[in-house]
């Protein structure tokens, strides 16, 4: 199933997707897409409810799509996931896994605008597998119980300011990770269970129709599985938390093409989680 | 006016202190206290209601004291504020604020217990001054403005892992800052009106009853006002963020001090603002 939230800024209305693509209304269900449905076994519960032709269909056309998944409660990020990634920013493969965060206030729909911050110089794009937590997961034994804690995955644009991330705060990435608008979300949350393998996905970016990147999840470094099972050796993952997990060679950082300025338009896309458009505007 | 809340985690009720040390419920103006309360001028609706008597007692005795803010939407911490600790954790006084984060589910009362983590070398201490954000804050013009922006202030214990922090994950300090119950804060969020200035206040941590760190606000390198106003030129500040102002110096990574093992006893105070104590456990 693909589950979307349809509506205006703070006023989204969550909807399912059924297999033709029709949307239906999931408030007779539930509030909202969050952790609490999450952890509430939501998901099954909508399976059953579409399946007896119990939630009546809403329109989509002309409506906003706002991000597949309320205000999580943390953003992770995983740094230099992707080998050509890392040589592309100047460093080596990380022994560990590299973590970071975004504020969740960042999170926007997948064809919002994206503001490029006052003052910045060096905004970039990033296209990543987004995982979203479905139960708690704390010291998990090994990675092979790890996806069991996934419910599902979107796609991730991390739209970073270099400049803020790597010149501003003492090498401390978040600084350039945070701003308003950067980090479009979805357009679906695609349960876990349509997505098989979650390590044989290509993802690509475009800019102003121009690819940049095109990869394969297949190249991470640390596949989601070990990502899941690590990161909760170090913190409690909670249920809607999201973990963005790193992106592939590409970006403008590499020196190979220009950051970004207000007017382009960014597309980006993983096979089988549907693709993202967003134009830039300045602050 | 100092704010609490009062119960067992997750089902605490917010409450108020009046001028006498009495609690009163405020479960009749408001389910919490939250960025939602304070956003919407709740502070100004409970000194009305504290001061016409319309708000019940509350019994204290024997009641956990939570932490005196439902869960933040972002905890944002500062590394490296006071020029005494950025020496002795081995680095130059930054030339602009380095922020990092912890996840808002670290966040615990000011008497819970903090657990060492399983593979923990090196947990330590960190005495802070928390700023609790009571308004949206976005590109601010100046810091002569930014302090309206603030609702209160609290304590917090920015409890760290700091073979996490440095070892572990490549230099971005998060990997040890966000580990299970590593954020006691409180046991009051006291209004901002409260304390005239920010700047003057003595801080001080004890372990086992010794002194580790006691030096003033005073010394801090960027004030709370100039943190509020730089933020926000790089993030969207939410009612009900947590700003993590740094720490002085005497924490164990100094070398001055052994770290933590279970069983020890962490004792954090500011003037003003109360004084927290934890024990130690193993997760």
């Amino acid at each position: 199933m693909r589950f979307v939230r349809l509506g205006e800024p703070g006023a989204e209305r969550p909807a399912v997707l059924d297999d033709a693509g029709q949307a239906h209304d999931l408030t007779p269900l539930t509030p909202d897409i969050d952790g609490r449905f999450l952890a509430g076994d939501g998901i099954a519960a909508v399976r059953r409810a579409l399946a007896a032709g119990d939630l009546p269909r809403v329109e989509t056309a002309g409506v906003r799509l706002g991000p597949p998944l309320a205000r999580p409660g943390a953003v992770l990020c995983v740094g230099m996931n992707y080998a050509a990634h890392a040589a592309e920013s100047g460093g080596a493969p990380p022994e560990q896994p590299v973590i970071f965060f975004k504020t969740p206030n960042t999170v926007v729909g997948a064809f919002d605008e994206v503001l490029i911050p006052r003052g910045a110089e060096k905004t970039d794009w990033e296209v990543e597998l987004a995982v979203v937590i479905g139960r708690r997961a704390r010291y998990l034994d090994s990675p092979d119980e790890a996806l069991s804690y996934v419910a599902g995955y979107t796609v991730s644009n991390d739209v970073s300011e270099r400049a803020f991330q790597t010149e501003h705060s003492g090498g401390q990435w978040s600084k350039g990770k945070c701003c308003e608008t950067f980090n479009p979300l979805g357009p679906y949350l695609v349960t876990a269970d349509e997505v098989p393998d979650p390590q044989a996905l290509r993802l690509r970016s475009f800019v102003n129709g121009e690819v940049r990147q095109d990869s394969s999840t297949a190249d991470m470094i640390f596949p989601v599985a070990e990502l899941v099972h690590h990161l909760s050796q170090y913190l409690v993952l909670e249920p809607g938390d999201v973990i963005n997990t790193g992106t592939p060679e590409g970006v403008a950082l590499s020196g190979r093409f220009p950051y970004l300025a207000a007017g382009d338009v960014m597309e980006i896309e993983i096979e089988g989680l549907g693709r993202q458009r967003q134009v830039l505007a300045a602050a």
